[in-house]
């Protein structure tokens, strides 16, 4: 696994109010976003904001569950396939496997490990989001 | 307000199994980290870790507090006097202060602001990690 954070994405309660929040202190949206999900660059790491619930269902996990903390962080790496091995990796270094990679709703490919606190990472293969030399992705 | 998010600290109940696990996965720790803190250069942000009591009480906030998430993003600033300029801007777009501008006991100063949804942002002048000239935090 290449030492990088790709986004960070926050669960929101009302993707409006706080995408207009976060245009107000300065963040510019991207193209790439939709009514659900509004990406901003932020330097060197995307900010994301979605839905609450959808973002824990996203990992497969119950909004409500104890612990949950309503941030993802992602890992996003260059092709399908390394996905897979960076979640094997994660695992080997004693990360807990919370969703096995797989194709997702939007036409990536994406699974999720918790650390030993259980902040949620996902790995994600995301083909509308090509990533520059240094691993670190280019919204639109 | 610089659209930037420049360090992320996720909250742990062991930072020496933490810091372990994630040199494991390939992040590699700054020197500036002590037995209390780790930093790690994540491409274009920094992944910090810390412990969860002592993060939440550097926002004031007790640790068991409901919603409290465990995860604080930062956004660092170049001067001591753009902490107090960027919260009141934050607060002007909706942001609740959580703590106001002072000095901090690791030689810096800063403040927190809260987002709609209680995520929160630290803004940080931290005269030990200088900013490049696109913003970014350089790690020692």
């Amino acid at each position: 696994m290449q030492p990088r954070l790709s986004l960070v994405t926050l669960g929101v309660a009302d993707v409006a109010l706080s995408r207009a929040f976060y245009g107000r202190l300065g963040f510019v949206e991207s193209s790439a976003g939709n009514e659900n999900v509004a990406f901003f660059q932020a330097g060197g790491v995307v900010l994301a904001l979605f839905g609450q619930q959808a973002l824990a269902e996203d990992a497969g996990i119950a909004f409500a569950a104890p612990g949950y903390r309503g941030v993802t962080l992602a890992h996003n790496v260059a092709t399908r396939e390394q996905v897979a091995e960076v979640l094997a990796e994660a695992e080997r270094a004693g990360a807990r496997i919370v969703k096995p990679a797989q194709d997702v709703f939007w036409g990536g490919h994406s699974g999720y490990f918790a650390d030993p606190d259980g902040h949620l990472w996902e790995v994600a293969w995301n083909p509308f989001f090509p990533l520059d030399a240094g691993g670190r992705v280019l919204l639109p």
